[in-house]
């Protein structure tokens, strides 16, 4: 260990500063798994908000980047190490505090998604983004990204649920951001602007969410469909007159992917699978229901099944969410995340299957199709050089596409570093040099999480 | 007019740029009439982007202040003209095209809210926000100071409908953030940045607005009690446990300055008054009526009142949207707008009496209650030195209570120039310093609204 990371370790709690390469090697990567991730000089486990400004505030004085790093769930390569420098990992820290009278819960970034949802459903509350990742994911990542999920359709993405964070910045000073205050406009709205920054911008160490009451018991619906055309129309005809709780489209190769891992009786010969639910307060939900059933209908669906026992939606819910998991075991996959207006989701869909067919390669389409927004899996076997470059073609076709359609190349897992590239093409030199002047003014040295986001 | 005048009216349309002093005084202040509003050097009624553009580029060559303007009806001057300043008005500026597809609404700053309304309910749409003032405020303002109003409590403010902007910089540079996506985390959230930045970082010519389904038909509950403590007990013994579609407050004098002027029959003897709607659809709305009804009489509800009869609920409605203008008729007004947790709700309320009665200066108070936000009212005697000296006191006492309750001194109005001088007793120095970092960054000349939210 350097004489300077002598200086820090000793500024931490024992066992806090790794150093051991096959320990810190585990920390090189997100599940993005990007091979141009570097070697970190250290990994430090903090255990509290003073823990992250002894590593700011010295990183700051030795100009060393600083990765911070919820779970290590990513699907972006926001935190790949950085060569030479800190990864800054927040998954010891866990403590949550409910408040069921202000409706607010106080956690820390490391505590996963699925854990903050079980603690605050003991008061017979609801924190409800949830990404497919829940169980695996960090609270701290989800701010960091601004994660969406398969309810955000209906009940918004995990900024609509910040109302404050504490902040640790570039040079060590932590401040708090909002609070739990349902509605608050004194000054500029730096909560919003650090909710999916990414880390570029400052490390979380605490956030504050507004909490719902429990979900009522969803009703579910499958229909399956002979075209992908056909349940991206019906889609829009749902969108067009109600607000599900849940809109989620699955392709042949995804629904055959998760049947050979889970066996759920999905029809394999299905083209397209539309998973929607309704949780309208009593016989309202059975009323949404028909409303969906009968715009699958009349938009060409062959079967259409509905159910109003939670258990059996959540099957569908849980068959849904295997749809990466399941596709993994197919080969290795890079992961798109586009999203479009909603009238363009059907070209979207359908160019999609386009590049496919172009780049000769096979893309599984999984999307919250409410939202727009898509999730096009490119397969590729990593040990055939051709097939490499035809699936990294298509990753790039499938942005390029988003965006001729007025979509985003990211609608909910960040630009991280894997996106890095695309991002100009979408928003405009003008745009990134106002993000350039930001990310100046509050990393002035540019050691929070460099080469994410911006080059 | 002087030569550098003449050179930015060559560069706009006809008639835009006023100079003529009895026109130009109609734009000093707005609806929080700051007597220390300066006389400004010219007023622009931009039609365009592009005039707008032209405006800015003219200032920051002749670093002009530049003051923005929607429809005026600010309630903490933000809009209060400087001297020798530029006051850019884009109350021209109304035109609006909704995709009922896509579900958006791409309208121009100066549209009212009410018009706004009015255009996407043609597609059997709804946008949500709705001060209190809707029918006399810009969609441009609202974005400017992030907007809330009455069903905020279900339906969330402004920034949560706001899906894109286009925004005049500084130097006249127009950028195009967000779209209509429903989801979109590509790089930082500069459309969050700019909601509710008070013209401070840059001038909104264009919004992008998400729409949803038209609200259900309400149904209206109206609840009498002999205390406020009470009636502030009722309202967290309702929020804890189901979220009602608006959840508004009325103190006794509120009360009776609205019957003085509307004579809706309200109970002149109440010491306050909860005013609550269910937009649940079918018969949960009976249901949660009979939630808040039971919760009003637990708490000593002293007369309940429900109808499921839409008109009847909106006659109440509007008779607590009176409250400013029938209090305005009893004196001067000093608005406040403070929020607290919802915990803090109670002793918010109470607090506000003592202060009132310590003062010895009426204080209306109505509450947004059910996102603990609160508007006292100090009505005073401008004529009477020493009533106009302990109002003002009031005024900063009613901020400083709230801030040590864990509030904000602002919850939908904004800061402007009228809270300026509390704001950094509820940020703190860090969060200060880190505003004025992003505010130079963004506007290093220090030409956009100078001496809103920051001196």
């Amino acid at each position: 260990m350097t004489a300077d990371l002598t200086a820090l370790a000793a500024t931490l709690p024992d066992g806090a500063l790794l150093t051991d390469p096959d320990v810190t090697a585990g920390y090189r990567q997100d599940w993005a798994a990007d091979p141009n991730a570097g070697t970190p000089l250290a990994v430090v486990r903090a255990t509290c908000t003073e823990d992250v400004q002894a590593v700011m505030r010295w990183a700051t004085a030795h100009r060393v980047p600083v990765v911070p790093r919820g779970a290590g769930s990513g699907l972006s390569g926001g935190s790949s190490a950085v060569d030479g420098g800190i990864v800054l990992t927040t998954e010891k820290m866990r403590a949550i505090t409910v408040d069921p009278v202000t409706r607010v819960a106080v956690v820390q970034p490391g505590l996963l998604n699925a854990a903050v949802k079980r603690a605050v459903a003991e008061h017979g509350l609801w924190y409800p983004p949830d990404p497919s990742s829940f169980e695996i994911c960090s609270i701290g990542g989800n701010a960091a990204t601004n994660a969406g999920g398969l309810c955000c359709v209906k009940y918004g993405v995990t900024t609509d649920y910040v109302l404050g964070l504490q902040v640790v910045l570039a040079d060590g000073t932590a401040v708090r951001l909002g609070g739990p205050r349902l509605k608050d406009v004194a000054g500029l709205s730096l909560t919003k602007l650090f909710v999916g920054s990414e880390g570029t911008l400052g490390v979380i160490t605490e956030i504050t969410l507004r909490l719902i009451p429990a979900q009522s018991p969803a009703s579910t619906l499958v229909a399956s469909f002979e075209s992908v055309q056909d349940a991206a129309d019906a889609v829009l005809a749902i969108t067009r007159t109600m607000r599900p709780a849940m809109l989620e489209f699955m392709d042949q190769a995804s629904i055959n992917a998760v049947e050979d891992s889970v066996r759920m009786g999905l029809n394999r010969n299905a083209r397209a699978l539309l998973l929607a639910q309704s949780d309208a307060p009593g016989a309202a939900a059975a009323a949404e229901i028909a409303t969906m059933v009968a715009a699958c209908e009349s938009h060409g669906a062959t079967e259409v099944f509905a159910t109003d026992d939670p258990e059996e939606g959540e099957a569908f819910t849980a068959a849904r969410r295997a749809v990466f998991p399941a596709v993994q075991a197919l080969g290795t996959l890079l992961l798109e995340d586009v999203g479009v207006p909603m009238d363009a989701l059907p070209r979207l869909i359908t160019g999609v299957e386009e590049i496919a067919g172009d780049c000769d390669v096979l893309i599984c389409v999984v999307a919250h199709a409410g939202d727009g927004n898509t999730h096009p899996l490119i397969v590729f076997d990593p040990t055939d050089p051709g097939e490499v470059d035809r699936a990294h073609l298509a990753f790039g076709r499938v942005m390029d596409l988003a965006v001729a359609l007025g979509g985003t190349i990211t609608g909910e897992h960040g630009v991280g570093r894997l996106k890095r590239d695309w991002l100009p093409n979408q928003l405009g030199e003008d745009v990134m040099e106002l993000t350039r002047r930001i990310k100046t003014a509050l990393d002035p040295d540019g050691i929070l999480n460099p080469g994410a986001i911006l080059k």
